[in-house]
């Protein structure tokens, strides 16, 4: 694996078939269809991809399943992290096997208020468990929702004792000086928004991009920030725009809103299936959201 | 199956060999010491047990193990709520296959702010994927820990759903008054608290009884509550010496402590090893613990 994760990558959605089981090849079409349209990469197994709500089978699956569609590993970033450090083991070293760039690891996030001593150990675990120069790993910061906060002082211990392998992170705390500090405090780490507003800012001072739900469906905007740079001033019309597109997108349960969105741009119903403990948008939200979006003029379908 | 779960049981510390995999050999011992000595019952695999640390295939092999070793499935209550729910039914369809009394299922823990909605099919998708009558259930509500509450509206709406599987709750969250209120609102259910400090109240008022981690080291004290009755003086001074001990380990992280407690037993210092992120507790404040312990007149050895 080379190179570090840069520039627009999609939390990519998992489509479900009637039983709730992984749609791989809707999935892998999903895929297809972001990379051509705006995408850098795929953050695939992640929080809006529904990984923890799938069996370690299953995610294997996924995962195979997409290398065997063809898609290209360097564009792949998987969610491995686990609430077992045996269960991160196996994805991370599938994933690496398959050629991914890199693996995004949440950590173990069962128990809360666990020591930076313990999830240094939970990590150490992880890499010397993989065993294989080729792993690069994204440590993912997203305390509101993992419970489990990555704090500065653990990234810089797991730097020390894996250099080379600890290739960035994601920040999702939605903090903009908290990511920003990041990107000072961690020169050789490649930091990465969970969020679409902080994207500028985060470019200007040399962070790596984003990886964000939004980008399911927004990503040429996302891209379009991107873009523009270094003409400030264009780059500025962009962010406002994706901006405007992320706000509105807050007014709803993220990952049902962003199924809903692909279910009504592709007319394919499938989409709209999410696993528990998540639930659909529903009709009449689905027809709010999307009245918004067109209030703001917002094309549902910006890539042909 | 038959019967419910009530009396004073254990949430089970889980021994780790060297490579800090599960030793069931020695859990099987741990668990046969404990129901020789105060327990009426095993809540194995739960939150005390660092289940959410082990893999599927581990705590299958647990479950397995503890039944070849003969273990009575009548005093089991395995823990299987898992973040995905095809790992909580094949967990609980194995429980159910051996013959445990019920399984004690946590809600999906890492999505937050989910709805009554997600949580009842999720915990439907359970129910019908392990498709046996035979299954009775638990409720685990532990909101700080896992970050999903079990509202009394899904417990209502479960109980009618599926009568008779719905068999009890565990309420971690260490508010008696909510505690009560479940008593009082679900006559039917065993209500079990997570904490040894609300017991006597909690049996005054009908309910089910305790499942604590304070139950490895101190089940005698939890007993002598339940046997002082119908002598409530009697039960009070048991009482108090109960929570006297639970709030001598609440100064201390309490897997940890647990653990430190037994090495110190036994003269074991395999009892010292725990999963990450769970760290041990040290030679310091096990020292600091036991010289606290000592200090109120806490026998290490209650059990011969």
């Amino acid at each position: 694996m080379t190179g570090l994760a840069k520039g627009v990558w999609a939390a990519a959605l998992t489509p479900l078939d009637a039983a709730l089981s992984p749609d791989i090849p809707a999935l892998a079409k999903h895929c297809r269809w972001l990379l051509a349209g705006g995408c850098d990469g795929l953050a695939v197994l992640g929080t809006t991809g529904e990984a923890n709500s799938f069996s370690l089978s299953e995610r294997l699956a996924i995962l195979d399943g997409l290398f065997q569609a063809g898609i290209p590993g360097a564009n792949l970033l998987p969610g491995t992290g686990c609430a077992a450090f045996p269960d991160t083991v196996a994805l991370s070293k599938k994933a690496v096997e398959l050629g991914a760039l890199g693996v995004l690891v949440l950590p173990p996030f069962y128990y809360k208020n666990v020591s930076d001593e313990g999830l240094f150990a939970s990590y150490a675990r992880v890499i010397e468990g993989v065993g294989d120069s080729r792993l690069r790993l994204y440590l993912y910061h997203f305390p509101k929702m993992s419970g489990v906060a990555i704090s500065p002082s653990l990234i810089e211990r797991l730097i020390k004792a894996y250099p080379g392998t600890i290739a960035g992170l994601k920040d999702s705390a939605g903090d903009l000086e908290h990511t920003l500090s990041l990107v000072r405090n961690f020169p050789d780490l490649s930091i990465l928004a969970g969020y679409d507003d902080g994207l500028l800012p985060l470019l200007e001072a040399g962070g790596g991009g984003c990886i964000t739900a939004c980008a399911n469906i927004a990503s040429p905007y996302a891209q379009a920030v991107v873009r523009a740079l270094p003409d400030v001033k264009a780059a500025q019309l962009a962010q406002m725009r994706l901006t405007q597109i992320r706000r509105t997108m807050e007014g709803y349960p993220m990952i049902a809103a962003m199924k809903e969105l692909l279910a009504r741009r592709g007319g394919d119903d499938g989409w709209r299936r999410l696993r528990p403990p998540l639930t659909p948008l529903g009709e009449e939200k689905g027809g709010d959201l999307a009245a918004q979006l067109a209030s703001i003029g917002f094309d549902l379908r910006p890539i042909s």
